[in-house]
């Protein structure tokens, strides 16, 4: 029974970090469609995120037929819940790919980032994929110091967030509502797919030391 | 066995209703405040936000211990997952009038409400308000017309918040850049307060009815 159990897990973990990997393909592509105004490429990011969807709503049919078939009690069971959530997680980070790709989409043929915010997206999407990739190898290696990073990692789009307001309520502003919409929109999302990943970060330390770190504000 | 099962099963969902009654005082609040500028009210929307936080967090404890002690399988292990999701969907909820508050406080003593878009952030606050009233009585009742009226009154919000666009793009707004931001954030807040009362619903459907209703873009 252990045995099986144990399968069933290592079948779990190989399954998120499957729906991760292709968030990271996502939001690497969002990223660039956006800074490069490449509408055939955003749209390749709209078309495919229904395969992460579809694969959290598989991976969430495994984990209840595993609390259905196996019962596991402590922490396997926290495990397994925690699967469930981290599944939402990386399919809401799926989703914000697929909201930028939407903006570049928008604009088309032009360009979906404002005038004098180029660097700061540019650093953002980099960031974002960034933590993507580490995010990935963190649910297959449970190498904990990549959760750290990853929050360090949020803490500088956290900054790059505030740097736009900044820009954008700044006298040197000359951008147009519809500007500023853009990058009100893009920033938050950003800003909200670290907020994801450092997320799924803190489930991972707490299965793996019971020690729960601050308060959450992705779920 | 089956009994006790029941009286968890009641207890959890007289808790969801709880934490539902919480979060439409605090979107009640938090929009009143920010059609007002009440900041002593928005604070006090701020800080009851860690009491939703900790109930939520309480009844995941409950749910996990159900699944623990009793071992549910087939409708009612999909019943005890399911009020995981959806304290997370509520928690979030929380969150975001939490974030209306907090826009409230930021712009204090000014109005947080851009001026020309007093009229559209009134309805979506109502729109908010009556949704959340509507989804705690059904959480409480089970009654599946209230999931119809939830997606319908969505859809308005939806309708609105393509109206702040509207308007904010239009020749006729004289905001400043300052002014498309709050009414950009504002009108994202409100719009994703709907989607995940949607989703909410969408679960509560499907356990009474094991049918699905389309796609979900709120968890």
């Amino acid at each position: 029974m252990r045995e099986v159990f144990q399968q069933s897990l290592d079948e779990v973990r190989v399954r998120l970090v499957e729906i991760s990997e292709l968030v990271s393909e996502a939001i690497e592509k969002a990223t660039k469609a956006f800074g490069m105004s490449d509408v055939a490429l955003a749209e390749e990011v709209i078309d495919n995120d229904p395969v992460i969807d579809e694969k959290a709503v598989a991976l969430d049919e495994l984990a209840i037929d595993i609390l259905a078939r196996q019962q596991p009690v402590a922490s396997d069971l926290r495990t397994v819940v925690s699967a469930l959530r981290i599944s939402a997680s990386l399919e809401r980070m799926g989703d914000i790919a697929e909201h930028i790709a939407q903006l570049t989409r928008m604009r088309f043929p032009d360009r979906a980032i404002p005038k004098g915010l180029k660097g700061t997206f540019t650093k953002m999407g980099e960031i974002d994929v960034n933590v993507a990739h580490k995010l990935t190898r963190l649910l297959d290696t449970r190498d904990l110091e990549l959760a750290e990073e990853i929050r360090n990692e949020d803490d500088k789009l956290d900054d790059l967030h505030v740097a736009v307001f900044e820009k954008v309520l700044s006298d040197s502003w000359q951008g147009e509502a519809g500007a500023t919409v853009d990058a009100t929109l893009a920033s938050r999302y950003h800003e909200r797919f670290g907020d994801h990943a450092v997320s799924v970060a803190k489930k991972i330390v707490y299965l793996a030391t019971g020690d729960w770190v601050g308060s959450d504000d992705a779920d």
